[in-house]
């Protein structure tokens, strides 16, 4: 029994837990991490309890400054960490109650670690949500800079991961901005409903005790309380939301490592992606790999796991809390860590690739790219689209045959596919031709490219 | 090659596709849902090509005289699709040429199938979306007249499925509303990115043509225009992000399943639920089947599926459109039905459960649930709260072993633990003092949940 | 009442199930696909109960005679399906006991729906095993048929797609070739799980009646007999197995998907794929897709989706059967549709694949490929690996700021490096001499290619 | 530069790694894990290289012993571990060149970390699998032993959460036992495919060198060689398999926990579960937490998440190895882990919990659970059985309504329903009656429980 006696809850039991089951069921390894949080909860909930009676003044400050004492050691690395003691929560308390005696004991009333683990992993993810949004920002501002200096380098745009049209570099990079512009909306979302606090539902059912959850609310920053304790204690919505959030941004950072690889490849040969970004091979001593992006399309795999983890674990439990809750940390711990990581190798990596212009150049000019401009050149000429394709489509033909773009054809070899065709068609089937038409917003217009960026840096500016 | 003669892109192949791949490529047996949606965007489509000079307004006319006759042949059930068209779109298009005559083949002038299908799924998802939040809010205006009728029923409350702390069947009821209040406003957050307009973006690039996509985008009511054509035709987080949304509900909805099943339990056997909502046994002649509570259960692994499904069909694919985009109709398609009409059934159900009163009581009166109270009473009399939860915990083991629950000891058992035990302790014992007691906001007692049905109702007003 | 009189449980209740949970609830719309099944498993039964004296002969005759007629009219397209027999098995039951009277009434005497239903899905899925497991061998064979005969063409070799080293496109293929090989094994194991007999399993705790459940066994071709009732209703192992399984050869399917689609590309443009498993652009005239491999890799996530969504379904379901188990039919169902599907339209695809012999020899000549060769070379002239990896690693980057591949430099440039290379450095530079040099089981050369074919066909032969 | 001369590949790059790009892309805090297998893979290899003459025997005999040595300075905790130097394979190398100078170069000579990666986890895997495989069994043998013990307890069985028919405790621990014995073939199975070894695929393509692979398959105890190296560096397949076959056994698992946590409920109260494996409440002095089922409920989520993580990272890789690869292993290891550990806690568990016997059967006589037993005598009387079910339904509508179970009405209420019913009736409607007539294979009479127990034990002795 003698293992009890630091324990929160042995009174009722018959033998102590056994010494595996101790360390099965054990938090603290995983959630000591959230120290700094705890120990900020904490004060709020003495201040509160003194403003509402509970605590004396001078117990208030001695439990403030004792946290504050505990908060120093953490982060001088000289806590001893307990696995007996189970979890964050109670190291933090038995250290106190050590450190300053029976007044430590008073810090938990009218709480439970029920509401006081669903505050503290709300206050760290709160704030990992504005790292990981200043990230986004970062590749973002560099996206811009990339695209507005190379709002008129042409490369060709890709359907099916065939040519398609000749679009421009920039306004490749853009569709990118947009992506994250909407994860960056998805995150602002998710942390309205992070930022709700449910400290004051106690165990399950609220507390005896005359507390004012408006106080601990307003030191605490958060934007609501929580209007039920029963949903207050056991509602893991905001750990699956931004796991969601976080499986969206990682599979758009996937697509755009997808991209890299494939532009890094001899084959592509797109853009130049600088050694320190890449490594190297034990065994072939050309090699120079896209390790970062890689690594990063990797990594989307382990953070939709942990979003399917997450929607496992709590489906079909009943309220209020249970023990499986415990689970939601290390998922959510490492989606926010990789993340984080993966914007971050990004945002340092975007402003340093260089688009090879000519490479991208040669292989938009190819593969009868302008196949459309010459159809609407067509439609412009009085026939219905349906019809301009059919004719294009065989002049594509005659060209795969005999190994000609239609820039190359010859007026009388193009005039074989429609009398239409007059010597006005070779402006339209140049690449600056081509993009510079597609004029309207959205479009990949240089003009449009650059009024986008003013857009995008407006947004930037206005967060 | 005659097969070809209706297709849309026929001109540069030189055999014909094999009927296997035909079918398996095809989409028109799951897209031609979109129907109406497509009708709708082309009709905005030819009106803004007239107001641009790209139609006569005859032609314009002619048009949507067309395409809304199409719609009544789809609607009567008179409409032939074929399979050989591919898809919705095609199947229109070509009825439309059929009707109109070359008029028709005008109509895809500055759109493509990837700007078309991206903008019909939006515009069938927003419209499903609306449906969606009315049965929620349905469901949580059953759920505040169940609690305010039920405010003062005492039942016990779980954490970890143990006894923990009596509550009110009210209050229990509105953790239920509260998550439901979250997961509409997650949808009424993606409804916001849903509500773009792609339309515009043409193949992938935009278009030559002078299109204003500010009118189609005012026409169709759309929020906002997709501000890159790259993007527009290749995003489909929309889809995704509703699928998570999705997910979050079903898993609320299973817990809430999972409740239902076990109240109906006989071991629980808390609440009566209408034969209607049941099935039986075609073995067992005594079996009432929850059935409904049962399937919703179920069904939430088929919505997890569909996002995994979602997000692993986007995962590391480039830029722009692929053919695996079409991949993601049938899954947000079954997501929705499936929200949907889980969400209906516990709307027509919710009002029909009946508590049994007594068995909650007698349920909540056993297990020693107002423990914490007697630790807070204890608390009241000076004690710190962490030798009050020792005292009473060697108190419960002592009703363990002999059978007695707290409020059923004499004043001289309960003084065994604590001197400061006086005869005022069996009013903090009771029922009623325990939920009474738990007075602030989020709290179990029958005044705060009159507060919370009060703030509940104002919410729903205001949707 | 009167909706309750054709159905298998109506006596304990007194309201009709609710319109809409009727449907709800309902499967026959996806289940009456088992109806051969169910007649397969009820003649086995019948006969059965015949053999142990619980029908008489005459009976089990009119039983067999009545389902046999049944399964004619469900085959012509006259049966006439109804919802409100809520499935499969109830629909044949009615059917039957309106055709043969009261007779019909005794087939269900010692079963259960639970144990019915068990034995059709695992009767039916043994059965698709079969066609898929031939699909895979059918493809497995136009992979070793194009490895004969593409034994000696060089490719570039990718690792982080990047040139690595020259292989033999035969040798790439057969690559493919040992995933399937995985893949049909791993069905191989599931089918062994699959067939095992609920059948006798009855509700939940078997049955009074005095069934022989080895006689059913062997009429169904079932290995073994599920050893316990409880199990017997509630397992879904199988269809969670097979759905991994096919996750897994949905896997591969995308990745050999990915390279198609790359091998298409103008950019790397390694093979030819006859356009009969092409489709082309409404918008662009002279586009052609490779839609067969995009759409396998996109239907790589339904399956996968299916296979999460079961996991979800069963997770946590105390025994025995639960109405949440009928959702394991349709994931299976598309589960099984889709592998098929894809493996069948791969087989038929991939013997008409062409290598662009000269495209993949000029790619593989590039890119320092035989950088590996030149560091073994100087490994066999007596230095350390480790250092000579370093001095190639000098000489390749020589190359790329010379614009020089290795063998195209002189042996002064080469000998900068080290002098231990002499003239013979030249042969183990060609393409030819790497893939050639790799000469053992598993290697590149040419040799091996034949060797490893010659054993595939062996393994086919031996299925 | 300088932070190169270390590294395996830095001759061909012109600028160091960036720092966070170094630490994002090294892989040494997790696979170290794998050391003893790298050792024991590289000790064979070099046993391979001296047979077959690339190095001397004295060679072999440094490298054996520097490589032993290493091992004992990990073991004893006096490692470097070094993350400049990316992975285990680059640690222990530098650290044996160090040692053993020179020599320690030649180690790498005909392998490349693609293959020996490959190698080292498949061996740790391989060892792993027959851990859990022993407490699988372990398991196992508890379930045996108190099945057995309690063949004779009676509970009710449920479907559907409903009481359905009686049952023994026995048989139910049995329907467990089933699942494990799927469990451990469906490892079994997948051990094979782990069991091959892809040492000797070099980089991609296999290797220059004279190796011979059979002898390093019989040093490290291989079952076969796999036969292509481009898949031999990139399958991934074991890991997702072994992912897959973990999932299925964490989803028994938590079914098994959500009986437990029922059972351990007030409400249920079916069993007794020792102290040592429950926790306490901080706030509710009365509670007693079954924290290991609920643990490992939760845990089935991580698990499941795993799968999901592996799937979408191998999802559309092109061949051969890719960066992405490196992320295999965390998950893996924590699936590992996870299984092991929830296993060994049910293996210790399930031995000491308590059937509370006369509750059980208390609850087996309620809830007209021999329904069904009454309707089976009918169908002995003559009757069909589904005219059976309905009279049953009918007195238990009459029972519900008149509160009476079906053994407790007279012979004239019961006769009420159809005159068949005689005074033989109430030995059919005993607990003893019912369970003991369930008497065939997989039947839930005793006698077939302890048949059952039987084979499990000969099961078990033949593993």
């Amino acid at each position: 029994m003698s293992q009890h006696t630091n324990q929160s809850w042995g009174g009722r039991f018959s033998e102590p837990v056994d010494a595996f089951v101790a360390r099965f069921t054990a938090s603290v390894d995983f959630d000591k991490r959230l120290y700094k949080h705890d120990i900020q909860g904490s004060i709020a909930h003495a201040t509160m309890l003194a403003k509402v009676g509970v605590l004396s003044d001078a117990e208030r400050d001695t439990i403030i400054d004792g946290l504050n004492a505990i908060r120093g050691e953490i982060e001088a690395g000289n806590f001893d960490w307990r696995v007996d003691l189970e979890d964050v929560h109670m190291n933090i308390e038995a250290k106190l109650t050590e450190r300053i005696g029976i007044t430590g004991k008073k810090l938990h009333t009218g709480r439970s670690r029920n509401d006081q683990v669903a505050t503290d992993i709300r206050l760290w993810l709160r704030e990992e949500i504005d790292v990981i949004l200043a990230e986004i920002s970062r590749l973002q501002d560099g996206l811009l800079s990339q695209a507005e200096q190379h709002a008129e380098v042409i490369m060709p745009g890709f359907t099916h991961l065939q040519t398609a049209q000749p679009v421009t570099f920039g306004h490749h990079l853009l569709a990118w901005f947009e992506m994250l512009s909407r994860d960056y909306e998805r995150l602002v979302d998710c942390r309205k409903r992070v930022n709700r606090m449910p400290l004051g539902s106690a165990a399950l059912a609220g507390t005896t005790y005359p507390i004012e959850r408006s106080i601990t609310c307003e030191l605490l920053g958060f934007e609501a309380i929580s209007g039920n304790s029963l949903d207050g204690v056991s509602d893991r919505d905001f750990a699956i939301e931004f796991c969601a959030a976080a499986s969206l941004a990682m599979m758009h950072l996937s697509r755009f490592s997808e991209e890299l690889v494939l532009w890094t490849s001899a084959q592509f040969n797109f853009i130049d992606l600088p050694d320190r970004f890449c490594t190297g091979s034990s065994i072939m001593p050309q090699k120079k790999n896209p390790d970062v992006p890689e690594l990063v399309r990797g990594k989307s795999g382990r953070v939709y796991g942990h979003l399917m983890g997450l929607l496992t674990l709590m489906k079909s439990q009943p309220l209020a809390y249970n023990k499986d809750n415990q689970e939601d940390k290390e998922p959510l711990f490492d989606a926010v860590d990789t993340l984080r990581d993966s914007l971050r190798a990004f945002a340092d990596m975007i402003p340093a690739i260089q688009p090879k212009v000519e490479v991208m150049r040669e292989a938009a000019r190819r593969g009868f790219s302008t196949a459309t401009d010459l159809a609407d050149y067509l439609v412009r000429k009085g026939l219905p689209f349906r019809d301009c394709h059919e004719i294009v489509g065989k002049a594509v033909k005659y060209g795969v045959d005999s190994g000609k773009d239609l820039a190359e054809m010859s007026l009388d070899e193009l005039r074989q596919f429609s009398e239409q065709i007059t010597d006005d068609v070779f402006a339209v089937l140049t690449l600056e031709g081509s993009v510079g038409a597609r004029d309207h917003i959205g479009g990949t217009a240089p003009k449009q490219v650059r009024a986008a960026v003013g857009r995008g840096r407006e947004l930037l500016a206005n967060r």
